[in-house]
């Protein structure tokens, strides 16, 4: 609704002052402008890690054989959905609201009356437990039952990350979380939402095992290719570009310092892909796409716990470290018969870790400080031990209900697009699909 | 072009103020903040609002068989390039000039020279009229000619969607559109611009007629399956990123209410595909991904109208019912032969048709007020008399003219992408086309 | 991280004034403020303007074929990255750093230490580098060494992009580029950026030579289809989304006129493609989609000059003339065996000198002053001559070195993706890959 501006006309037109230059009345204006741009930065910065919704959507759709592709989206979409309702609901309170004993929010539970700022904390935050919860999809693809899946996703957006993320950020309204009290820095996330997400990824992957064909009786490892790696390279850039708002943003309020923490987010994301790059390089080695996507996004987990907190060439460091590690940590997961889809728990999980860790390492006025890095530490080990350990109790419990966590072999051999959705990604490309799939245990 | 900021350079190396502490600087100073905060605020909006074009676009494109995802990606990309023309030409005139009569606006025709706020405005505006106008596109793909659209879609930015807008928005300028004067509540465009937009594809697809092989002779629905899915999901995720713009910068001006608005969009959104996953699931059916993300979007068209004087419990009640009217009213609609390639009457005129009562039913400070619900339904009312009865002529005397509406049957077999664009989506991919389609006839 | 705002919740709650009405403490306020406000339009638009890279991958990747998909993407985002590290290292200092001379800015190399504003400045700047970096690789897909590319692009980034910018844009701190000092007007970069990529393209082109199969020996031209359509579209409306913060926040800082110039943005590319319409209607040639996009690139292109120093229908004008050059000039190109993947020599080159030009002409409170269309002239020409040189040079250098600048034949005809990165894009989809390439000379 368009109402016209008196003002904003006279002052095109006439140029004639409209705001009073009465003292009081001018540092209540400029009271309103701070808490509207402030506003205006944190919701904008909610918008973009929206966005990382579809990022990882298109990132995992394309990883999977197109036989899954139309699934795992859903699986996307839908803890999106359900952990937005769910969020509200129960993540909100549980992470910011009243937190006298430091484990546990115990207040504002689906707000309807809330002061009007923190509509617009709540909505930020709202996309951050999306996020932490959607990594775990694309991990666990091509072989979860769907609704086994959407049943998860519920415990992350409301038990398993709040919690934990009552521990770091808690609250906002009375009390403070055990981890913060110590000091605990992770600006944006490295360890709240990104190891989270990569622990609970990891336990869904143990619990429901590789999938079919990946790993051969007598120890080969069979690569079973995405489908479609232009997905795979516009989700990185979607990635990519909502992570500014994931972590300029979390200053939460709009300040000239927003401007070095995009320039670090940026140049780790740089510094992480070159450093592959030139590892592949000397190892005269194929450079691959899926590798470069993930290194830069290692890169971007891995400052986002410290990007406010180190100057650039550490940012830069940063990355490179983490870029190594999301060049040599897939290989050594595979020998465990760890089949992560998409490297979720190298690129979220160990960058996660790492970022955290650097972090302290790197903080810039007090840097190589060993009691800083002892809590980022703790704070590392208390983020595994709760993401993991709560994920695999979830999961087994799934397990062992509902039917199994697990899809019949039948079901994953024709792919779940057609089992749980009845749809095909490219109905009219997938003409040979049944004959296929019949034949994918022989082929490997 | 970067200029030097003098008093930046010196604010972080000398920390000197710069700025004069004297009252009437300072009044002026606060007003110029103001009107630039709001600037940035619009202007991101109607760029996000913008990005809606590739939503539509890439949800049309993966809705319809591969033979014509190019040229109803050609339709999305003219109606906004022909649209944002003939909008500041003849629409934002009729919309938001002069309306002494409550009817009609009547200047500000391409305009030259704007006082410079009023210029945000326009942009903002003429991205609304451009989402408007695109609606239709889809739900009449796959068998109108391309030149026909083009010109339908100037009638729609130039002439249908700014005079209903005059009458609920209108003016910027002199006088008040009949509906705003009566109070009508349509904060985003529930109706403005979805149910307008609705209508006018249900008189388009009534001129048309249904695809060639849609419906049998003896009654049997056969549907035409969407060539690539992936490409519907990120569609949708786009149109959802870009309903943040479309809604919380609708306020024209950033204050902390945007937080909000924001949070219902999302909930509605949320709430919308959760009812459709627990209705297909209490109804033990396949959870469709295009039924899933329509769901959503109904949710978000839903919302529009309300999302800015409603509390969050009823933006989720809104979108749950939305949900459920996208889960049913499609196989309605069905039966009567109406063949909307992508359910945009159900998701745009109906969805936006039950939000703009649900922005008076759930109104905060006069919840269940009858007066305002009566007007809410005039509104709808006229909107539906208005969009759908000027857009049937439209269509009708474009029929008429212009050798027709709609293509040959040896086109629609062929495929418009051949025969209006001499361009294939996939060339390589797409080999036997001519084979396939040569058989359509025989395979219905 | 979170921090509880005890004056925001005090103002939704007790609606009690926090800030200080005294006025020295308000002028604090007010300058604290302003600069939040311009970092935040700045940071966006950096964020926005770091989104062209999809746009970019998408189109390029779309353009090819399937066999050089992954490759072409590959580096879109391996120049982004190494552009990245290598403008913060090199490319900044060179652009924006001290500079007496007028030729090239010597100070703030790979800065660690800047004040908190220059780092806005430095994010928003170093997407710009990486945009006239990405332009070139469009256009010399499916035959480069990876390697080789992923060089030269350091040179653009590190070199040929920052120098030029110094002349035009230089410094930030002391000293001023010679073409800023005689009032060169390029207000986004029609020429610092798209010029200079555009050039750039065209000597790459000519050192590499036309693709296997583009040109018969006896004067035929075979078109080599894209692979991807939708991927096309999908780029183009994402970089048109890019170019308004592109645009409007090259104002850096935040300002009432940042509408206008989104308009004149948007209308530039509206009337471009309209512009093809018409010609190709008038001609009776089918309306490709790949040339309206890039007719409504070309307007982005030409207003980006003057964007915000020339009212709206000189902005309609500029845009159309630019639509029209997009139409005819391909062809022309063509006839001289140029054999540009994407047309980026025509949309980013010439479409940057008739924006830069344009700026001139239509420059709103001088309008077509020869004195300053002169050194607008001036400057379209030392960009040519510099652009255009330094790569050449560069090209041949790496043509001579590292095995060559281009592949075998062999590996073009087998596809990039194989032989480059071991990958396929469509690993499903793309069975008879060996068979078609080796018959590819054979069909041609």
């Amino acid at each position: 609704m368009i109402r016209t501006k008196y003002w904003g006309l006279l002052l095109g037109l006439l140029s004639l002052p409209v705001f009073a230059a009465e003292p009081a009345e001018m540092a209540k204006n400029i009271q309103e402008i701070r808490i509207s741009l402030d506003s205006v930065w944190v919701v904008m910065g909610g918008i973009l890690v929206f966005f990382m919704q579809a990022g990882f959507a298109l990132i995992e759709s394309g990883s999977v054989r197109s036989k899954n592709s139309v699934n795992v989206l859903m699986k996307n979409y839908m803890d999106a959905c359900l952990g937005g309702v769910v969020f509200w609901a129960i993540g909100f309170g549980l992470m910011f609201g009243v937190n006298h004993s430091g484990w546990i929010g115990l207040s504002h539970f689906a707000p309807d009356q809330l002061d009007s700022w923190s509509w617009n904390l709540l909505f930020f935050q709202m996309m951050f437990a999306a996020t932490a919860t959607t990594i775990a999809s694309g991990a666990m693809a091509e072989r979860i039952h769907f609704v086994a899946y959407v049943v998860s996703a519920a415990f992350v957006s409301g038990l398993i990350y709040p919690v934990f993320g009552s521990w770091a950020w808690g609250s906002l309204f009375e009390g403070e979380g055990w981890l913060k009290a110590m000091g605990f820095i992770d600006f944006a996330g490295s360890t709240v939402v990104h190891s989270i997400g990569g622990w609970v990824a990891l336990a869904g992957i143990i619990v429901l095992g590789p999938r079919l064909g990946r790993f051969g009786r007598n120890g080969q490892v069979h690569f079973l290719p995405g489908h479609n790696l232009p997905l795979i390279a516009l989700g990185g850039f979607i990635l990519w570009l909502a992570w500014f708002g994931f972590n300029a943003a979390s200053t939460v309020n709009a300040d000239v310092s927003i401007g070095r923490i995009a320039l670090n987010t940026h140049l780790a994301a740089c510094a992480a892909a070159v450093a592959y790059m030139l590892f592949a390089l000397m190892r005269r080695k194929a450079i691959l796409i899926r590798t470069t996507i993930n290194a830069s996004l290692g890169g971007l987990v891995g400052i986002t716990a410290g990007c406010a907190t180190m100057s650039p060439v550490y940012a830069v460091l940063t990355g490179l470290i983490a870029g190594l590690m999301v060049s040599v940590l897939p290989a050594v997961l595979e020998k465990f018969k760890v089949d992560d889809v998409v490297d979720a728990v190298t690129v979220h999980g160990f960058c996660g870790a790492w970022g955290t860790l650097a972090a302290g390492i790197f903080y810039e006025s007090k840097m190589f400080d060993s009691s800083i890095i002892m809590i980022q530490a703790l704070g590392v080990g208390a983020g595994f031990i709760w993401g993991f350990g709560v994920a695999f109790v979830v999961f087994k419990v799934l397990h062992l209900m509902l039917g199994g966590l697990r899809v019949s072999p039948q079901h994953e051999q024709r792919g779940l697009d057609y089992t749980e959705h009845a749809e095909l990604s490219y109905p009219e490309f997938q003409r040979d699909v049944t004959f296929e799939t019949d034949n994918i245990t022989q082929r490997h």
